[in-house]
């Protein structure tokens, strides 16, 4: 039988039901890796009355937070460009000088397995630092075979070095590499290395960048469609800088989530609600480029559609490495509720990734928990650049 | 003679002439509490040879961080009332409720000096664990001088309390209480405060808020002219909202530094260029409350206003408690180059505190110091939510 313990006196945002499914003075006793039974500490059963106890008064619990998109893995990192671009320095410039994504593959091509696995570490522990418990990390800054697998590789690696569960996307749709065109990049590059990490294990789902900087939704739709013969779940970079309708693709293949969307309309929130898609905020990704156009918040809420928040963490359009930071900007920039940023950093998350076993504290759940140095879970999106985490539990263990 | 000690190896941006002033393979000679000499290591004098060395390679050093614009004392936050506004509560509402600065100012009367400093000493462990080593803190949230007296003295313990040099301000004309007239608050409670904190010692320089919801200039100026008596540097909060003077008003008297300046105009910048002001730069305000006029950057070049960037931790339009984040915005929100964003929070913002001992890498110069793990110095700006600091010294201590 599993060892019992029983977290108590501090209040729990459980994620469950509408809102943060608040209890004061809860009591959570997790069995093992699993939460057994959750509730007011006054109606803790008999049964449980005898578990050792830890004491969190005055504290939140909240299911550990969930990045559900990130760049994580990658080499090099693009400060140089940051600087040339304030400088004054024109897109053409910067590209003559190296910069752009084609820095990123370049710097990641070049990286031994060891090296992405060092210079990610970091970035792990960052987030770990700020209480999460899940990351998704993808790859696509290989855009060749051998990059590919090493990035999904070095993302399973950091899932064993640390205490945190990782989810990898494959996103060779990434960009078309220099020297080939889109198509024949999607069918003779892109596809077999999909099929050659599928094999080795590497893949839990199939993402694509759906943008007139990248691919079109038929060159996206044959990725999809080999995802789906694999039985691979998808997912899809949408509607971020123009409306190209790949919301609509991502409704019609039933994907996970649709990330980005700013461009998104009212009839795309219609059909990702139907399609039970979650839409991913990244108002890093916002923030850095200067967009204007927020996403349609309203409409998502109208419709129904769960609104996943992630950090987007990469070198290029959002160098973000901070969760709770992505919460605050959900918040000010794109007016959500501090409510439905915790619910998107935790049960949407979940959700986005096709996760059913965290994102809420209830009973048969991971116990990955965070325990914060707050009272109100307001708190976590109202501060700007603050990390009040007390603890975490991770799988059960402190 | 003081205890001769060298670190070297690394990169060092001494902030010394225009940009960072970088020194490849540096040497650092610090003697007691100050950096004795500075060079390239090649170059080290043979009389300090054979002082013991630590060496930093592959990291960069700079001055210490100088956050010069935060109110981390105070009580309560106001997380409830972020909440409020983002489900669509009015301000007539949240005031109802309580809200908005008076909320401030009564959980600050109400909290005990102990219970003051202890809620802001985790504030103040967040500004050094991002390299700060010294910080400029306001009183202001008490209004009457009893309370703002109990500020100032939580202040200067904090000071003691951690390795940190702590300057404070007196901003007993930040706002108006309930129950009296602005020109009775100025004459009869501010000022009577100020000379009452200026005895005991509590004072290093006198600020203001001049907004058409604090005061006007002609208020602004009967304090200062009381700063001016005691022998006070003064520094102003202006044209944060709207165009009012206060930047004219701040060239006028000389003061240290002229604060937000969104709303300040070419001629405001000619006028403070001249009085030797620095415009402190405050993105986490203008972030958190949707402005959309960017102060006159372009104009401070032209005309040579040397520019501060700070974080103006407060609980209500900046709960911003990351300086490195607030370089980011700086430099995302107003065009600053990644070298002025550094040199607003060390040069610069040194200089906007009246502080000629810290701030740059050069001999006579306190010893406080920041190592990062980074290479470039860009880094510190490109990165969002990111602290890669590796250590810190402080009057030559690590
Ligand atoms: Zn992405
Ligand atoms: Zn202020």
């Amino acid at each position: 039988m599993a060892t019992h313990h029983v977290i108590c006196g501090g209040s729990a945002a459980t994620m469950t039901g509408a809102g943060y499914g608040l209890l004061e003075d809860a009591a959570i006793v997790i069995a093992g890796d699993r939460i057994a039974w959750v509730g007011p500490a006054a109606d803790l059963p008999t049964e449980h009355a005898a578990h050792p106890r830890r004491d969190v008064s005055g504290r939140l619990i909240t299911p550990s937070l969930i990045d559900c998109h990130t760049h994580i893995v990658h080499g090099g990192n693009r400060a140089r460009e940051f600087e040339m671009r304030l400088n004054g320095a024109s897109y053409e410039e910067i590209a003559r000088a190296g910069g752009g994504i084609v820095s990123t593959v370049a710097a990641t091509r070049a990286a031994s397995e060891d090296a992405l696995l060092r210079s990610a570490l970091p970035r792990i522990d960052a987030l770990i630092a700020q209480g999460v418990g899940t990351v998704e990390i993808k790859s696509g800054y290989g855009l060749d075979q051998q990059t590919e697998l090493k990035m999904l590789r070095v993302a399973r690696a950091l899932g064993k070095a640390r205490q945190i569960r990782v989810v990898t996307s494959f996103l060779g749709a990434h960009a078309v590499p220099a020297g080939i065109e889109a198509d024949a990049y999607i069918d003779d590059i892109c596809i077999p290395t999909l099929r050659a990490a599928h094999a080795e294990g590497l893949v839990d789902a199939v993402d694509g960048f759906c943008e007139g900087i990248a691919f079109d939704t038929a060159q996206i739709a044959r990725v999809f469609d080999v995802a789906k013969e694999l039985g691979l779940p998808v997912k899809l970079h949408a509607e971020q800088l123009s409306h190209l309708g790949g919301t609509a693709l991502a409704a019609r293949y039933g994907t996970l989530s649709a990330d980005h969307v700013e461009y998104a309309t009212e009839a795309d929130a219609a059909a990702l609600a139907k399609a039970g898609t979650v839409a991913v905020l990244l108002p890093g990704a916002f923030y850095t480029i200067h967009e204007t156009q927020a996403p349609p918040v309203q409409a998502f809420r109208n419709h129904g559609v769960p609104m996943a928040v992630a950090t987007d963490w990469n070198p290029g359009s959002s160098p973000l490495g901070s969760l709770l930071l992505a919460m605050n900007m959900a918040c000010t920039l794109f007016r959500l509720t501090p409510a439905e940023a915790l619910a998107g950093t935790t049960r949407n998350a979940a959700r986005a990734l096709g996760l059913t076993d965290c994102g809420m504290i209830a009973p048969g759940m991971r116990a990955d928990l965070a325990i914060w140095d707050v009272t109100d879970p307001a708190e976590l999106s109202y501060g700007i650049g603050i990390t009040p985490l007390h603890s975490r539990i991770f799988g059960g263990v402190s």
